[in-house]
């Protein structure tokens, strides 16, 4: 994290931020960029678009990709696009996974969802444009375009049919009957995990990591994924004890079961500590480098939203 | 087109064909191939792929794509996988338009629209997909990546906020407000337009066209464009004084008002007709090469849905 120790010193406001907090500054500072559309896009537009893409955030997955470029020798300058174009794909999923017809969730992040404010149509519309607009931004703004290519391909094949899309409908078509732990691990690994894995990679590519690096990269996506859906899910479950919560998810819709619903919470927990210890020691070989990742790793087991 | 003479030479179901029934051939098989997912893909998600993306369909996009690779001295063979893209954008945004929070339409092209026959939540998906897609297929297999990019970055911004999206989104912001004629161009320009444009762009990139040629492509993708919008609305403004026509569209929500409401049926014939002759000497100077556009913008002017 040598640069973001730089750019603390060298801005006033990041010199109280940790690490980790300065990295969601900068990415702030580029989605907001990202989206401001001098003309043609309408104003209503506009709004449910930065509604959905700027308001309350981790920012989990473009700092994985940040750090991932940094700890393969890469800068977070030649990183940032992609940052960017990662999250816009997750507030895109978000916005289109909460409408009526999906999810049917009231609450994102203790606000009104983007439908509840904007009404459904432009929420459709709000999330395509940001899918639209991050393959756009990764494409024009990932030097050489060679390398956006690649990244296209990547992101856009995590965003679509087979992974992220897929993992959404299996999630919805599985609708009351139960899936089996596997069926629960495939559909999160597509849902959660293709986009986190992605994210990695793409920040590996821009620093032009190594064949180990990027699989060193790969292992601990895969497991931070699925720690990171298992917190989730045992944090709905709280949540939908405490019905009244606004602290996290309402949805109205159907919910499928979740890890804690069938191995029980203590087992759930566990297993989430197992998958962080594990993401951790994929990065061993890294040495000091790796230390970002397992604080993030630590924060994602320990997050309480 | 001397292309497709070959073509229809080489296979004997095409030699009945004429030369656009071939285009229209050849790209419905590459975009059958385009949306096959052996692994991954849920089959109800796939199928509501398949209905929205390969229903009967004028191919008009695909065909421009290939048309003006054809004109700029490229191959077909090349410009299929942007020919298959635009058409994915093109289906993805009549499936979301269709949505009953959109303008609500039960009937497309005489069949049910794909949310009546799957659902609203996998048409949502299936849109979601479709996009995701076709930005795949351009990053991967436009050749080489440098030029992938190039078209990635152009046909995502026409699918973007400014463009598509946000033509539909003025669209539907209108509402019940009448917009004058220059808005309504302007709407135009965007919602249909933009992929027009894009289309040939595309295939005049693809085939190394040179600054002149796709000038010239560019200019006729506005006329043509606008062209076919006009002729849209005319057809529009015949259904709907006939309610129980199955053979167009059947859409429940607010419509706009369209050039004819505006201007008068036969004033609007007269400007679709003006247009065409615009498109067609835009390509004088392609000189034989021009022929096959000139065919299509007949087609656009006089078609019946």
């Amino acid at each position: 994290m040598q640069k973001v120790q730089a750019l603390m010193s060298r801005t006033p406001e990041a010199s109280i931020l940790t690490g980790h907090a300065a990295l969601r500054h900068m990415v702030d500072r580029a989605l907001e960029e990202s989206v401001r559309f001098p003309s043609g896009c309408p104003r209503r537009l506009a709004d449910a678009i930065h509604y959905g893409l700027l308001g309350p955030g981790k920012r989990l997955r473009p700092r994985l990709v940040l750090m991932a470029a940094d700890a393969c020798g890469g800068n977070f300058h030649d990183a940032l696009p992609a940052a960017c174009a990662v999250e816009m794909v997750h507030a895109y999923s978000l916005i289109h996974d909460d409408l009526p017809a999906m999810d049917d969730d009231d609450l994102r992040r203790g606000r009104p969802t983007c439908h509840k404010v904007y009404g459904e149509a432009l929420a459709i519309l709000a999330g395509d444009a940001l899918l639209a607009r991050a393959l756009e931004i990764l494409a024009t703004d990932v030097l050489p375009p060679s390398k956006a290519a690649r990244c296209v391909a990547a992101l856009a094949r995590a965003a679509g049919p087979t992974q992220l899309v897929g993992g959404q409908a299996d999630d919805l078509l599985g609708g009351t009957q139960r899936p089996s732990p596997a069926d629960l691990e495939d559909i999160h690994r597509r849902k959660t995990g293709a986009l986190f894995r992605v994210a990695l990679r793409l920040g590996g590519w821009i620093a032009d990591a190594s064949a180990e690096q990027l699989d060193m990269l790969d292992t601990y996506g895969t497991k931070v994924g699925l720690a990171f859906q298992i917190t989730d899910d045992l944090l709905d479950s709280v949540d939908s004890s405490a019905p009244d919560s606004a602290a996290g998810r309402a949805g109205n819709g159907p919910k499928p079961a979740g890890f804690p619903l069938m191995t029980g919470a203590e087992a759930s927990r566990r297993r989430a500590r197992e998958l962080v210890q594990q993401a951790c020691r994929a990065l061993e070989a890294m040495g000091p480098r790796g230390t970002p990742f397992i604080a993030l790793a630590r924060e994602i087991a320990e997050r309480r939203r």
